[in-house]
């Protein structure tokens, strides 16, 4: 066999062509069909941001309204979904039950095998508008809240914000969510896309594609990071400590810190830079900004230290706490803004697929080993 | 950037090292742990190869014992997955009802976030006990007939005959079905297989990457191909026609056959040289051997006309159908074999992570796009 070694984790392979996403890891630069990620932060709606990505370019106006109207007609989800919700008890991860209640969707979505660019398309708008949709029902459910019903009239970040705490969100909040769904939106080929990609590229359908990513996703390396973040956070202020001195034990003791560093950028992850932003603004409209504060002192200490950079997921904490999201909801959120990109990967497999299969270089013991018959074991 | 482009689908690169399973494609042979298929075809258990795959070498006598006693003390069903069960519409897919159980499953097990060693072997007891289980109380539920219990008493193969068709099974058929479920227990980074790795490099727990890998196997270049195989050869005979002139005239029109050719064996799938041989022996047990003729004459005219060899799944549809399993669950059974590969393969990878994160060779619109404001779009 003449199989070329990759590096362990595929790392700098290149493994598939890809139109959605580029990112210069050196120069810090994150961009979605070649439109920089600062413009779309200041400028675009996460509803912009997804027909971006699942049709290449920007709309005029009366494709993002009918874009927005369809995926708004999406918030309808099937009565079975619900009862799932409702049987699950409390005590269940956020997103074991995304991913469990995104597979049960299948059953009732009537494109289900077809992958089709057109059927995908259909799927992509109900998933993006129903994820969103289970995630806040369940944590209203859990916690004994009634179920609120969708808003059509709504914005897509506005309409989580309402059905997650039954209130009309205020227009910096819904602002803030809305700039961190674009922001999360795509990646290229991070582990929850790439897992999306893989099981795609055996045609199966896109509802198993999703299934797939939001169990990538569910990882403390990918999804994770940020729940870490602000578990750290936590224990900072429950210990009533200095957050250079406690970071500065960790580092003693060996232990590593969340959110800082990233596999594919080697400077500022341009993501953090808004949500440093954010973080900051959201807790001066709170009157609070004491875990902008405590973010704050962590990340000037670790570059200085580790000459790490903060990531996505460092300021995502703070600023997801200050909007009064729970933590474990960070992960689901995360998942709520990726469904675009991973629509939009699993839509372009299917469009020109090849099955992803690569090989192992095998390190057992060497073929052939006799099969010794057992009472000679 | 400079990273290396590897050929589409990853084919023929080497994504992981792994002790698990050692093919090589030009000589035909796959091996467990260094043990040669037909050895384990002609010699072992499912059971004990599970052991095998899990362990790295075989049992003892006692091993052996304690093993099989444990996966069969696994075969307890919280209702809530008896409860989906019930509840999902009969005309749903049993991929898309195992993909989903299974992702509930995990609300139920109690290691679930656990990804040491120990936890994940015991997580592997259970979804291999269990997946059968779901795969013949869903096919039973959906049939209007009562479930009926596991009984912990019979082998593994037995136990699923058992449960599925509510009569005990036949020896020569228990004998079949443990050896389908022998050689489809492992095959190194298939595409489910590596879809699992994926998911579980992020750290994620063994339910969520066995979700994924359920999902991959769904997809009909991966699982389907029997299901596809069979499908042929039931058109065939409702057809009245000749295998042969059938199949020329598939080729004639340019369709393709499902079944033949792999993108690892140049020469014989190993393992279709066994299905062959059961195919033959379980119609002569029956007294019906008219779909392993049929299989037969399409597979030298495919291979003299194409050059291409008959692969796992050409020859498996035949022998499930003769065995009197239905068509859409030849899959699902797959499933069933392949989770002890699956198993072995995330607790590899969870014993010495690394996130798999390859990147893409980006082909879009060349950065920076301007962002035109949407009047003038």
């Amino acid at each position: 066999m003449s199989n070329a070694v990759a590096p362990k984790g595929l790392e700098g392979i290149v493994a598939t062509t890809s139109s959605i996403c580029w990112i210069d890891g050196d120069a810090g630069v994150l961009s979605y069909r070649g439109i920089d990620i600062h413009d779309l932060a200041d400028k675009s709606t996460f509803e912009e941001t997804t027909y971006l990505l699942w049709n290449g370019k920007l709309p005029n106006q009366a494709q993002l309204s009918e874009f927005t109207a369809n995926l708004a007609a999406a918030r309808e989800m099937d009565p079975a979904i619900v009862k799932l919700l409702l049987e699950v008890p409390a005590y269940a991860s956020p997103m074991e039950v995304l991913r469990t209640a995104v597979s049960l969707l299948s059953i009732y979505d009537a494109d289900e095998k077809d992958c089709t660019h057109a059927a995908n398309l259909r799927k992509a708008f109900r998933l993006t508008a129903q994820i969103p949709m289970i995630v806040a029902m369940f944590d209203r459910i859990r916690k004994g809240q009634p179920v609120i019903e969708a808003d059509k009239s709504l914005s897509h970040a506005a309409n989580f914000l309402w059905m997650l705490n039954g209130v009309k969100p205020s227009d910096t909040a819904t602002r803030a969510f809305d700039i961190a769904l674009i922001l999360h939106a795509d990646h290229e080929l991070n582990a929850s896309t790439f897992a999306a990609r893989v099981i795609a590229a055996t045609l199966s359908d896109m509802h198993s594609a999703i299934t797939g990513a939001i169990g990538a996703l569910k990882g403390p390396l990918h999804g994770g990071a940020n729940e870490a973040t602000m578990k750290l956070l936590y224990a900072i202020e429950k210990a009533g400590a200095d957050p250079v001195e406690y970071v500065r034990g960790m580092f003693a003791r060996k232990e590593k810190i969340s959110g800082f560093g990233h596999r594919v950028y080697h400077t500022e992850d341009p993501r953090a830079t808004h949500l440093r932003r954010m973080s900051e603004e959201l807790g001066k409209a709170a009157g609070d900004t004491k875990w902008f504060d405590m973010s704050s002192k962590i990340e000037q200490f670790v570059k200085g230290e580790k000459k790490l950079n903060a990531n996505v997921d460092f300021y995502s904490a703070s600023t997801y706490t200050t909007l009064g999201i729970d933590i474990d909801l960070f992960t689901p959120i995360f998942a709520i803004s990726r469904i675009s990109g991973w629509a939009a990967h699993v839509i372009e497999q299917h469009d020109d697929n090849r099955l992803i299969r690569p090989r192992a270089d095998y390190t057992g013991p060497a073929y052939p080993v006799t099969y010794v018959p057992i009472p000679e074991r």
